[in-house]
């Protein structure tokens, strides 16, 4: 077990912040065995860990420890099954604990990278504590981020194509969509519900809109007021032929089965801005629709962007510019940083062709962790290291309805063949026996039973946060560092210093204000006099509020003048910057 | 098909606004098939209508719509188990258009009954329109509701088991418990991330209890920061023995086997009150815990209560004090009221045996159901009605890990003879073959395989809503209900009244407060002249950050008497009750 160096601290820090706070209390660092990070549950970081500890077996001088912010490892290349039905949500899903069993596993938040003294410093539990986890290597697996950054209204409207949440989510949407066309009379609103679009024609779009084809099509019987043709789908791509991973016969072998089946294909447009009700295109074209799926848009991953810049790693360069991952040698190795690897989407990894860099799929993912995990134990024991070599065996792309194209070892197969070759790798890739099992029995009952119509009502609605407490209960401690803001709704609180009363608040008036400045520990304790209900603000929710509404800046301008006169001194500007600019 | 009156309004109207509305415009009553309308989804309504289409066979002289909130049907009886990992979540729901493809389905919200014009007045759809659906037989199937209003925090910190959400929040819950105790260092932290409390040992508490601890037990194995002795479950029952339901002999075989199994009995204890950490006795005790699943509360549905006291309908009284459910004849019909039924939890029928009431389980909705079915269609055709008459088979009530209760045609069992019957009989209840497929194979997985631990990040984090708007893009429609409020946080915005630009507002400006008042159609139209990003507010969400802030409430009361003087005179105290009240 290592040591690990705690500090009550918040994931709401800037990472210089972060540093500052955990260099100020850093345990010396203990003997012990080894210690590899890997930083990612996705395709490259569980891989990483898992072919690390079998290269380990029963060795104790080296310990592998792998950070998520999600206990599970999703496999995304069924997840448009997911959002169309074909396959439940949890059998696309592992735990991470389940498939590497002899790594330890922290379900965290990485913050930033601590390069100088070798701890990456992450949030956990509950009360998002920053702790420093300590390493002697470091596999950087982090993937990319979704972006809709330069689409104006995309990320509050689109629903995108990453994570289980999206499948999930898209599911719901579709079916409730039909639900409300199956009672809608009037015929603008009921074409929006019907029309369903994608934008980007790579491998996750083409797969997502055949998928939900399938799924509306074969749901359409159990709502007897709606009329196939009123069921539109639009695949939004940028290029003229889709699916440019994969030879042009294919993509357009693609495009005709995809049309003929009633996908109308929009090439050579992009997507400008979406709002409630439309999706825009560059070219001023609009799309009234309820269900907007965008699979294009993706960014670095901010810690790998700011750990390169921070760190003097090197940068892999496009045209001339930065893309935000770090190059590696062949041996995975961040250029010119020994200790430091990097697998996967973050990863300039050079071709074993020559030319480039790896493409960034699960495919190569998984073989370069394999590469990387023999090299992270060379280095260690002082032998020798291999260099990554791989060929792409193949390329498939599933367009749902028993149908599929492929090349795979230079042989193009579209149709039928395809699609149960399709079927037959991704289940064996599927890690776990019982989800493969699964998943296989899904498949079987999908050939001859309908589509599951449930729209799952599982999100419960979310209101503002109101806690209850009782007489003598702690709302807040001193020393606690504070993301949140409380206005009390009914009784009454006291405010301690120490074991000294400063204050007592009732109804109507708010405490812990000064979260809403910086994030530094809780001055004052406050705990409940009488029952007490509190109103419970985020900073980012009460930001949004204070930056709206002239009337609500001025009162907690004031108010923070009045109570905290030395934080905000520091802050130059108008009072509103004070407030809106600490959060990061 | 049915004609139904369509008027956009919401479905946040009091019961006495929503039928003011719809008298205001209601179509002529047409000829045509005579129309049963079942009210709810449940055992008791969706029996309902399977066994009244079932009955109709090929008859096109009457018509059977169901009404419900939800486009499915949950199998309540299985729930703890869903919460325990054991069944995925979608095996015990089935979409009501599968269950009952032959009746009218309409997802909706039943708002109010309008008994002068024999319609059920509902909202639907996204804009939640008024709508309302004729009837000539109306069959009440509305069940009961969860109600903690007694008990201070509980509805703000606990979980309940009623619901699809429930269960699936409920093993999120214990999962990321054990993902945070693994990692917690803190003994008073860990502690109460590892105390399980379920408060009612009726049927739904006890079964919840066993199937809680068989999930952790099952998955602590990869939790290695976790030792089996730290764990605690607690099981809350206001009386000396549990399983109220049943004979007490087997009441405490139950109580014998739990407790040998590491759950705690708090018996004759009460619920006060529940804070975000600790669960309160009436007796002053308290429990420190993170997971509380309260299984007591339960309220008459609100539209049944309402319906009686409107349409002097007789209720059912218990010790001399109405109980909010309809008192029905043996024929199921409302007593005195021709035309009106009721079945399952909202109804009080005779007891066949002379004595009180049906007790309100699933087996006896079922077979009240199948009688009321007859009876409205021997209603309809002049034929004799069936009296009720059901006596029950038995009861029983899963323990977890291969342990049951029960007592069947009179004798009793317990241990894992009643478990396999309580596995076989359920699953033979459970409607449909291919979901009854997948349980029984989950329950083989069950066997053999270790419970799945993944924590399903499928809640999107929800902070204040943002929608984003094109120029030219209506954002409001004059004679639309609201219920929303905007502020504009970036671009501008046109007032109009009909074609004439009336005001122009830009960031930080409001519109649509009018909604704060009460729901009346929008008296103008709102335009976005640039691209236009606005904040949107529930009235619900208004009301919270209003009545809690002073400054907010002095600044909307100005701006509501400033824009609309007419309306805030009719609202005779402060300007906060004006805002705070209309929201029912």
């Amino acid at each position: 077990m290592a040591t690990v160096d705690r500090k009550a601290a918040t994931g709401t820090l800037t990472p210089a912040q972060a540093l500052a706070l955990a260099g100020a209390a850093l345990a010396p660092r203990r003997e012990g065995p080894t210690r590899v990070v890997v930083l990612g549950g996705g395709f490259a970081g569980v891989h990483a860990a898992k072919y690390l500890t079998a290269l380990l077996g029963r060795r104790t001088d080296v310990e592998v420890e792998l950070l998520s912010e999600e206990n599970y490892f999703v496999f995304q290349p069924l997840l448009p099954e997911v959002a169309a039905g074909g396959i439940a949500a949890t059998h696309v899903v592992n735990p991470i604990r389940e498939l590497v069993p002899r790594a330890r596993f922290r379900c965290c938040k990485v913050s930033s990278i601590d390069l100088a003294h070798k701890r990456v410093l992450v949030s956990q539990g509950e009360g998002l504590e920053l702790v420093g986890v300590p390493y002697d290597h470091l596999v950087f697996c982090l993937g990319k981020v979704t972006s809709f950054a330069m689409m104006p209204g995309v990320s509050e409207h689109a629903l995108a194509m990453k994570d289980l949440s999206d499948a999930f989510g898209l599911r719901n949407r579709v079916i409730r969509c039909l639900e409300l066309a199956d009672i809608e009379a009037n015929p603008d609103a009921k074409r929006a519900l019907l029309t369903f679009v994608v934008a980007g024609g790579g491998f996750s779009g083409v797969e997502t809109i055949g998928e939900l084809r399938e799924l509306v099509d074969r749901s359409l019987k159990y709502f007897p007021r709606i009329r196939r043709e009123e069921v539109q789908f639009k695949l939004i791509h940028s290029q003229k032929t889709i699916l440019p991973e994969m030879p042009e016969k294919l993509g357009r072998a693609a495009q005709e089965i995809l049309e003929k089946r009633g996908v109308e294909m929009v090439l050579g447009a992009r997507v400008r801005a979406a709002s409630r009700e439309q999706v825009f295109l560059a070219d001023d074209r609009s799309i009234a629709t309820r269900t907007f799926v965008c699979t294009v848009g993706n960014a670095p991953n901010p810690i790998a962007k700011h750990t390169i810049a921070a760190g003097g790693f090197q940068e892999a360069q496009v045209g001339g510019r930065g893309i935000g991952v770090f190059e590696t040698d062949a041996m995975l190795q961040c250029v010119g940083k020994p200790g430091y690897w990097a697998v996967g989407d973050c990863a300039a990894i050079p071709s074993p062709s020559g030319k480039g860099f790896c493409p960034p799929t699960a495919q190569f993912a998984i073989r370069e962790a394999k590469a990387c995990a023999k090299n992270v134990l060379a280095a260690i024991d002082g032998t020798p290291m291999v260099t990554f070599a791989f060929k792409a065996l193949g390329i498939l792309a599933s367009l749902g309805q028993r149908s599929a194209v492929a090349e795979v070892f230079g042989v193009k197969l579209t149709g039928f063949v395809a699609w149960v070759l399709w079927r037959t790798i991704y289940l064996a890739k599927l890690p776990g026996f019982v989800r493969r099992l699964r998943v296989a029995l899904d498949w079987t009952l999908d050939l001859f039973f309908p589509r599951d119509i449930t729209q799952l009502q599982v999100f419960q609605h979310k209101r503002l946060d109101i806690h209850h407490y009782e007489p003598g209960e702690t709302i807040v401690r001193e020393g606690q560092i504070g993301r949140e803001f409380y206005v009390v709704l009914k009784g009454e609180v006291e405010v301690l210093q120490g074991e000294a009363v400063v204050a007592t608040l009732g109804a109507r008036e708010v405490f812990g204000e000064r979260a809403l400045l910086e994030d530094t520990p809780r001055t004052a304790a406050v705990r409940a006099i009488s029952a007490v209900d509190v109103l419970v603000m985020s900073r980012g929710d009460f930001r949004s509020m204070v930056t709206s509404l002239p009337v609500l800046d001025d009162y907690f301008a004031k108010l923070l003048r009045e109570r905290h006169p030395d934080a905000m001194k520091r802050d130059a500007g108008s009072p509103s910057a004070g407030v809106a600019t600490t959060d990061t």
